[in-house]
């Protein structure tokens, strides 16, 4: 792909709906998306080439961090993120690459040192932030210590200093009535990190006896950023996103793109691509309420979020990409109230992208659309010629 | 592959329509394939699969030779074919297993040795023919080398001779303004070779002193005819080609194939293909005209090519082939006047094939054939299933 990709002035527009992908309600025999009003969705869809994208492979649900990275190109198995990188990600810290994180849970343990509540009965916010600037005091040899709060019971641990490494098993054995682990190594070259880790371990319980109910820490998901080539690099694209939610804006600045200013709704989002289209040629905009609503489980509400984000096209479409793509990272339908395994819906409009008969937008509609059942790591490349940014192989 | 084919005496037909595929006419909405008045095409349509095939894979545009090597069965990607190697082909020279190939540009040079026209203002062939002649007396000890034009200011190298190696960079700059590079190796063990081609350029060079306006030469894409194992060991046939233009011959030669007389036209090639019938069990017929029209630019005569093609279909329908494959090695959209990445149509006729609901031969009809979206290398695979030719694999 870096041999074929060459730069040109086409632009490149990418819109991610987090959990596009539905099931039928249980009385209207309808999708989140078939029960929407969506004029600009199904008006696009008539010049498109479209079809049912899987974000890993049948029957695989990805997290949030392998369906957007297999958007994005990259194989969502080999380049595995670390919980506590998520974790970094989610609150907009920008980690070094050497930096270790890990995800943290205050919890509760009994007078023997044996956890009671893994959670410290869902810590209030305010009172994690509180104690986070206890354990930010903690200082140990041989690495900077930082704790920051996520919400309520969370937190990040990060390491930074020389020759550590994240080969640690967790310290948080995922039950109750036993006691935090001792972090283990697993590989020798961690050793030096993992005395780091339980020396702080030990000073964080000092500090935290006597607290209620959050009186002892919890450690997983040890991991460093993963080296990921850039989308610079692969494709010689100038990429930016525009994302509200943390954890997106982490994984866009991960494969190397400028992260932007986005607001705080989809019309804020667009208002933020119009100002900044003439100084990047490729754009990753996300959408994040389908994916919530699909995880509350409120069918009504996600398809509410569909039809908001319909009405905000006008605003895209006239911009007129060279390319655009909309499609999701995974579904989320709201019958099962989490994300899941089913393709997909995916459309791709551009002056040279063969239309095929599809003429809505929709998990059925797309099923004999021109790119029938593909990978999500496809969607690349495709937008790639679509753009007409790729030479051809061979002679 | 190997393991479970076997010979037997029935007949695989591949007929390939270079460039088959293409994009709708902005004015109908129809393909050039839509567009052609094809009723021998969609009567095969409807007894057959049929499908869409990526050559490579989506968004990736193929060459000739890649495009090929699909249809044939082999990964297009591994088995890369040299510029060198592509140009000794094209002008239906063979190459044996150890000759080093280089395509040569004649150019023009001013007097302090700097590119002025990297293609000495497109030479006129029959000055190319002459100026190939002189420097075809060039001697070097080490190596029997020849000098061969192709058209205008292209020419190809050759160098036969023990212990020579490919490994050698380009002498083009590939832009003018600077000198023609000294040949470096790109592997110590093509040393020799490269103090060779140094000599030979610089032997050149005196030789087309004063020349006006092709005074030096440049050298580019060193390299050897791959080592690709025969159809004949894969798949247990005997194979024949039938193609008028010498590149798809060359080709054909390097899987393999016996390389038959193919005359003028499509009716001259299938009259051909019945002198032959009984000596073979495979023939690939190669139809050009389809590709040069698309790469015209020009719709209507790519609309006309196909119609010749169908017209003269008849003749080989009366043959009868156990498997018929028609389809195409790419696209080649007129209205992008290019190849292009676009899956291609495919139909498998025989008497085991299953036919679909697809009743026409087009673009959008194949989209739900029952090969669905397909890469090209299932197509030898399929062929050989449906010619009884393969075994079941296990017990």
């Amino acid at each position: 792909m870096k041999k074929l990709s060459r730069t040109s002035p086409s632009k490149i527009v990418l819109l991610v709906i987090d959990g596009l992908g539905g099931l039928p309600h249980p009385e209207t025999g309808k999708t989140e998306l078939e029960s929407a009003r969506r004029p600009n969705l199904n008006r696009i869809a008539k010049d498109s080439l479209s079809g049912l994208t899987d974000p890993i492979s049948p029957g695989i649900t990805p997290g949030s961090a392998p369906g957007h990275l297999a958007i994005f190109g990259y194989d969502p198995v080999k380049y595995n993120i670390g919980r506590g990188v998520m974790e970094a990600m989610g609150i907009d810290l920008e980690l070094k690459p050497d930096d270790i994180a890990a995800r943290g849970n205050f919890c509760t343990v009994d007078d023997k040192g044996l956890i009671t509540h893994r959670r410290a009965g869902r810590l209030p916010t305010d009172k994690n932030a509180k104690l986070c600037r206890l354990l930010n005091d903690i200082a140990v040899e041989g690495a900077e210590i930082s704790v920051l709060p996520v919400k309520e019971h969370r937190f990040v641990l990060i390491l930074r200093g020389e020759a550590l490494f994240p080969e640690l098993a967790d310290s948080d054995p995922q039950q109750i009535g036993l006691a935090p682990k001792k972090i283990e190594t697993l590989s020798p070259q961690a050793q030096k990190t993992a005395r780091i880790v339980n020396e702080f371990v030990s000073q964080a319980r000092s500090l935290l006896h006597g607290e209620t109910p959050a009186n002892m820490v919890l450690l997983r998901g040890f991991s460093r950023r993963p080296e990921i080539p850039p989308i610079s690099e692969i494709y010689k694209l100038k990429p930016a996103a525009i994302a509200i939610y943390p954890m997106y804006r982490g994984l866009a600045r991960l494969v190397g793109m400028k992260v932007l200013p986005a607001g705080e709704s989809i019309t804020e989002q667009l208002n933020n691509l119009r100002r900044y289209y003439a100084d990047y040629d490729f754009f990753f905009v996300h959408f994040k309420s389908t994916d919530t609503k699909g995880e509350d489980g409120d069918f009504r509400a996600k398809v509410q979020a569909i039809e908001e984000l319909d009405n905000a096209l006008p605003s895209l479409l006239s911009l007129d990409p060279d390319v655009l793509i909309i499609t999701g990272d995974h579904s989320t339908p709201a019958t099962l109230a989490m994300h899941s395994w089913h393709p997909v819906p995916f459309m791709l409009k551009s002056k040279w992208c063969r239309p095929d008969n599809v003429t809505e937008f929709s998990e059925r509609a797309c099923l004999v659309g021109g790119m029938g059942r593909f990978p999500a790591t496809e969607i690349m490349p495709l937008a790639m010629a679509n753009a007409l940014k790729l030479d051809k192989l061979g002679a």
